[in-house]
């Protein structure tokens, strides 16, 4: 499409004179020359100069929306990993461009606090799925927020690992992080009837407690 | 003080002029004029506009970290707990100021920008301090990292509860949300020996599956 073709022209343009020139030093007048365009093109496709930073995060969250809109009942775990694993794989295939923009965010009070405010929206997306999959029992608010919280820690864990070249294979540490994550936040009573033992440390020996286990395994 | 009572001053000053003009029309120089003094006293004290809407931020992470800092090794569950009560308590204690705030964080973008940044310290503070503690053990930088952002949602959800009016005992709330957290991210074999049982659903009968388990209570 060539309206998108004029959009990359635009971000590209932008991040060679972050580059060259610095961050505060450019203009949206010299990126839209750069890009070969004019200003007003440049608004139709950004609302700032900040934005052009962000070019995708619109779309991410679209991305991540959707993936959650349609994960079925036994397999919302796999969803979330899986929408979170969207964006982490955007970033990886954007390559320099990704830590370009790392560099600018780290130097940037601005731009940083643009990128803060960002990540606090796909934690919002995620929590409002999550809190509508959890019910209404009493403590739920919490809980989806707290797992939506884990869910977008461990995607920028692993990521600014790789953009720091700590790592080089970001999408097993990132499925390895979900796992936790998912595992941790588990229902604790997915499988309904049979025997429940109940987790329990004692110093009594174990012959001496066997018959109390006997017994309240029948009870339940 | 009386350098303290000015800063008050000020602080009074620019919510008052907030309310009645709004955040944009408000200039320093109006604060300071209402507040009795002069824009190098007020410059004395915040660094900006933004700044006086969050004017004990600085205090609060020192207070945070003199409390994790004195955290003994036993009970450190306990310190997180306590450190982010102290910001709690804070808020608490200021009553409709921190109403107010939370009026002008909600409506406008750049103080809820900053307002969130401000967050991400304190997160920053909690993870580094949980790192040093976890130790060098693979995971641990993410463990740390999730059990600090569990601390910060869990703190800010009772925090925007209380706000909203939505619960009148937000202490409780908050000791009942940090002890889910702390025993979330607590260590999965606190006490050594004695008898350990593991979990485990079966349904299988119970008497056929006894003597299995006192075999395997033998074995740990």
């Amino acid at each position: 499409m060539a309206g998108e073709s004029t959009r990359d022209r635009l971000v590209r343009a932008a991040y060679e004179l972050f580059d060259e020139k610095g961050y505060d030093a450019t203009t949206v007048e010299g990126i839209a020359e750069r890009a070969g365009t004019g200003r007003t093109t440049f608004f139709r496709h950004f609302g700032s100069k900040e934005a052009v930073i962000f070019p995708d995060h619109e779309a991410l969250l679209a991305q991540i929306r959707s993936r959650l809109a349609v994960a079925s009942r036994d397999a919302r775990g796999v969803a979330v990993t899986e929408a979170a694993k969207l964006v982490l794989l955007h970033y990886l295939s954007e390559g320099d461009l990704a830590r370009a923009r790392y560099r600018l965010t780290s130097s940037v009070p601005a731009l940083r606090d643009r990128e803060i405010a960002g990540i606090v929206q796909y934690q919002r997306l995620f929590r409002s799925f999550l809190q509508e999959w959890l019910g209404d029992e009493p403590g739920v608010a919490l809980r989806a927020e707290l797992m939506a919280a884990c869910v977008v820690t461990a995607h920028n864990h692993v990521l600014r690992a790789w953009l720091r070249g700590q790592t080089k294979r970001p999408v097993e540490d990132f499925d390895e992080a979900m796992t936790e994550v998912v595992a941790q936040f588990a229902p604790r009573r997915e499988q309904e009837g049979g025997s429940a033992i109940v987790v329990l440390r004692s110093s009594r020996n174990v012959d001496d407690i066997l018959p109390a286990i006997r017994q309240a395994l029948l009870q339940t």
